[in-house]
C-alpha cells in the first residue's frame, strides 16, 4: 500500500468505534465490489467501506471526514451508467455505502407517502407499495440493485417517466447529511409547503456532491386496475411521434409508457434472445411499445387501444399492430424492449448515448443521428430505442460486424460528438436520465458553462467548502 | 426627498440610457402603485421603477445595480399574500418591474411546451393554449393580476395542485439573470435533462432573492373535454376526506380540485353575496367541491361522479349533494368557493393561516385549531376552507361580531401562533402556497433553523454576495 492510502494512525479505531465491528470493510477482498462501477469503466481506491445503520452514525462520520479532510464517495447500489458512484484513483477517501440504511420508516395510504431509508432497493420499494394496495411507479432496468438513494441523487427517470416524472416529481422531501456533518431534517409529506429555498430538488441530481441523501418521503399511487399493451409496426419515427400524440390526445393519463425500437434493434433481439418472438409480422423499419394503464375499473382501456390504432392504421401511421391479451403476452411484448442492452452486447461493442430532445423533435434526432453514425463509420448500425414519449433516446451505435472492438470503441468520443452535435442543434442534453458522474464532466463546459456552471460551482463551494463530497463527479475541475 | 433616497448623481440617467424614456419611471404618482402591498400590510421606498423589456436589458440594469451596490426589487403583479414585491422602507433601492416583458416566445402543441416571459398575466397564458386547443392548468384567486415570473418566484399552488401540481411542477426550463447580471440560458423543452444541479428548482420559491426569472418554458396539457362538479354537504371533516380518497381510488387521474368549505363560512357567502345561492339543503356544517375532468371523450365522468357519491352516501359519508347540470349552475357552485374570501372581508376582520399538513390529518387540523382559536378567542368564527386535497387548508379566523376590528387584529401573532403550534404538532407548513415574504421571515428560525436555514443562507451569500437581490425577504436577518 503506498504511503498516501495508509490510513490516519487512530482513524480506521475511530470510525469502527462509531459504526461497529460490521461497520468498517478494510479487507481488500470486502473493499473490491466498491471500487470499480459495473461497466468496468472506472476503478479506484478507498481506504475503507463504512456502512452506517443509522442517519446519525451518517452524520458522525461525515463529521470525522470533514475534520481529517477525508473524501467520502456515498454509494447506492453501484448502478451508475457514468461512474458516478465509485471513488477516484487517489488517496484520502472513504466509500460510505448506504446498504444498510435500508428501513421502510413509514407508509401512509390516507397520505399515499412511503418514507424510506436510502438503501432500499427499488424493487422492494415497489414491493412494498404493491403490499399495501399502492403503486410506486418509477422502474428503470437496474431496479433489482439500485437504491433509493442513488436513484434520488441521480434523478432516475425509466420507462414510466412520460405518466409519474423522473425521480424527482415522485420525492416530497428528504433526509440529507451535509457535507460538514449536518442534518437537513427535511422529510416532510407535504404537496404544498412554500418556506425558503427547495433544498431538497438540489440534493436531487447532484450526484452526491453537496451531501448524502439518507431518508426520502416518496409519492404513492393508486394501484392500476386494467391495463392494454400493444406492439405496433410503424412506417417512419414521424409515424410513431404522431401514434404518441393520439393517444396522449384521446386520454391524456393513460399512457403509462410509450417506448420506441428500431427494426435493427428488434432483429438483434429476436436473433440473439432466446424464446423472443414477434408477435406480428416481421421486416419493420420501426416498432412502438404502448402501454396503457389506469385505476379506474372498467376503464375501457382496450376499447381505447383498439379504437386509437384503428384511426392510426387509417391514416397509414400504424401498419400492423398486436395487443396482449393475457399477463404472459404483456410480459413476452415488453420482453422485446428489455432484452435491447443484452441483445446489443451479444451483437458486438457498442457505444451508449443517453440523449434527449423536445418530444417534437425525436423523429429528427433519430434519422439525422443515424445517417450521421452511418457516415462516421462506414457499416455502424444505429439501435435507437427508449423513451419517446419523453423525448428520451438511447441513440447507441453498434460496431460494423466485420471490425475490430477495440478499433470501434477507439472511437467513442467521436460517435458521441457526432450525436450530440445534432442533439445540441435540436435544442437537447447530452445526459437525458443517467447524469453526469465521471463520463461526461469534461462536457459540462461546453454545455453549462458560463453563467449556468459558474453558479453551480458556487453552490458547490458553498456547501462544500473542503471539496470532500464525492470529488471529481459532475463539476469539472476548475 | 431624504438624502440618501437622492439618486447617485448620472444613476438614474444611465438606467435612462439603458431602457429608453419609458423603461424609468421616477414621478412620486408613477411609483406609488410599485411601493405598497395590495394588502395593504407594507409600504416601501425606491429611487426608480425600472421597466426592462428584454432580458439583456434586465441583465444590464442588474450590473449596473449591482455596480453601485442598489438593491433590486423584482416585481411581477405585486399580488404577493406576504409582502413578497414590495420595497422595504429604505434607501438605494430599485423596484424592477416585469411588466413589459409580456411576451409569449413560442409555443408548440406536439412537445405541449409554452415559452413565455415573465411578465405574462396569467389568465393571458391559460387563454394563449386555450387559444391552441391546449390547457395551462394553473388556476388561482389572483390570475386577472398575477405574472408567471412572480408565480414561479413564489411556486404558486392554487385549485388544480391535486391534479397538475403547484407551479414548480409545470416549469421545464427557466432563464434567469443572476445578481452579477449574468444570465442562465436555461430555457430547455426537456422532460428529461440531468446535466449537473437543478438550478431552476432554486429560483422556483426563491421569491426573487437569488435571481429575476425572465422566462420559463411551461408545461400544456390536452383540453378538459368532459367535466363533472358536484357540492356535497359532509357529516363532518373526516367523512369530507373520505369523499376525497373514494374518488382518488375510483379514479386517479380524474379529480381536478377538491375542495373544503365550512358551515360557518358558506353561511357567510351566502348572507353577504349577492345571487350566491345553495343547490341543496342548508344547515350542513361542511361541504365539499368535487371537480372532475378528463380528455378523453366518452369518459362517462357523470357516471363516476354518481357511483361514488351514492356510494359514500351509503356509507353515511355524503349527506346531500348536487351535481351541475349547465355550465352556469357549475360556475355557481364554483362562485361559493371563490367568494369565500370576498365573503370573510363583508363579515368583518379576519386573520389568515395559510397552512398545509399531510392529507391525513387535514381533519384533525381543523377541528384542533378551530377549538383552539375559540378558546383563545371566546365568540371568534373559525373559517377553515381550501384544497383538501393537497393538504392546504386556509385556516382563518374571523372576529366576534362584537368585538372591535383592531382589537382583533392586535391579535394576529397570537392566532397565528396558536394555528401554527397545531399544525407543527401534525408534521404541516406555516406556509403552504404563499411563500415567506416579509410576513413570515421571523418564523423561519424556528421552523426552518439549524442545518436547514444555515444551508439556505450559504446559498444566498454563495448567489448574491453583496445581499442586493430582494433584501428583508425570504429569509430573516442573521
Amino acid at each position: 500500500m503506498p504511503d498516501d492510502l495508509r490510513p490516519i494512525p487512530g482513524l480506521i479505531e475511530a470510525f469502527g468505534s462509531l459504526l461497529g465491528p460490521n461497520g468498517v470493510l478494510t479487507d481488500a477482498a470486502a473493499l473490491e465490489p466498491h471500487l470499480a462501477d459495473w461497466r468496468g469503466l472506472y476503478r479506484g481506491q478507498a481506504m475503507a467501506v463504512l456502512r452506517p445503520s443509522t442517519t446519525e452514525e451518517v452524520s458522525s462520520c461525515v463529521k470525522l471526514c470533514a475534520r481529517h479532510g477525508i473524501a467520502v464517495i456515498p454509494q447506492g447500489g453501484n448502478t451508475s451508467m457514468v461512474g458516478g458512484a465509485t471513488p477516484e484513483a487517489r488517496d484520502r477517501q472513504v466509500v460510505l455505502s448506504l446498504a444498510r440504511m435500508n428501513r421502510v420508516r413509514e407508509i401512509d395510504v390516507a397520505d399515499m407517502t412511503m418514507t424510506v431509508e436510502a438503501g432500499l432497493i427499488l424493487t422492494r420499494a415497489q414491493q412494498v407499495a404493491a403490499e399495501h394496495g399502492v403503486l410506486f411507479p418509477l422502474s428503470l432496468g437496474a431496479e433489482g440493485s439500485a437504491m433509493i438513494g442513488g436513484v434520488l441523487s441521480t434523478n432516475a427517470g425509466g420507462n414510466t417517466t412520460v405518466r409519474y416524472g423522473n425521480a424527482r416529481e415522485l420525492m416530497l422531501g428528504l433526509e440529507v447529511v451535509l457535507p460538514d456533518g449536518g442534518v437537513v431534517n427535511g422529510l416532510r409529506r407535504l404537496r404544498k409547503d412554500n418556506t425558503g429555498y427547495a433544498l431538497r430538488h438540489l440534493f436531487v441530481g447532484a450526484e452526491g456532491t453537496l451531501g448524502i441523501i439518507t431518508a426520502a418521503v416518496l409519492r404513492l399511487f393508486p394501484a392500476a386496475r386494467e391495463t392494454a399493451t400493444a406492439l405496433c409496426a410503424v412506417p417512419s419515427e414521424a409515424a410513431a411521434l404522431s401514434l404518441f400524440r393520439r393517444f396522449r390526445t384521446a386520454d391524456e393519463g393513460a399512457v403509462r409508457a410509450f417506448e420506441y425500437m428500431s427494426g435493427v434493434g428488434m432483429g438483434m433481439v429476436l436473433a440473439t434472445i432466446e424464446g423472443a418472438t414477434l408477435p406480428i409480422a416481421p421486416g419493420a423499419d420501426h416498432f412502438v411499445l404502448v402501454d396503457l394503464s389506469a385505476s379506474r375499473e372498467g376503464a375501457g382501456l382496450r376499447a381505447l387501444m383498439e379504437q386509437v390504432l384503428e384511426a392510426a392504421m387509417e391514416a397509414g401511421e400504424v401498419e400492423d399492430a398486436a395487443l396482449a391479451e393475457s399477463e404472459s403476452q404483456r410480459l413476452s411484448i415488453w420482453r422485446l424492449r428489455e432484452e435491447h442492452p443484452e441483445a446489443q452486447k451479444r451483437a458486438g461493442a457498442s457505444v451508449k448515448n443517453d440523449v434527449s430532445v423536445p418530444v417534437s423533435a425525436v423523429p429528427e434526432l433519430i434519422r439525422r443521428a443515424s445517417d450521421a453514425c452511418r457516415a462516421l463509420i462506414p457499416g455502424s448500425r444505429p439501435v435507437p430505442f427508449g423513451h419517446m414519449g419523453d423525448g428520451n433516446i438511447h441513440m447507441n451505435l453498434a460496431q460494423p460486424p466485420e471490425m475490430n472492438a477495440a478499433d470501434f470503441l477507439a472511437r467513442s468520443h467521436d460517435i458521441m460528438d457526432c450525436v450530440n452535435d445534432i442533439v445540441r442543434d435540436l435544442g437537447g442534453s447530452f445526459s437525458a436520465e443517467h447524469g453526469i458522474g465521471r463520463l461526461k464532466t469534461d462536457m459540462m463546459e461546453a454545455w453549462r458553462g458560463g453563467a449556468e456552471l459558474d453558479a453551480m460551482r458556487r453552490i458547490k463551494a458553498a456547501l462544500d467548502p473542503q471539496g470532500i463530497m464525492n470529488p471529481g463527479k459532475v463539476l469539472p475541475d476548475a
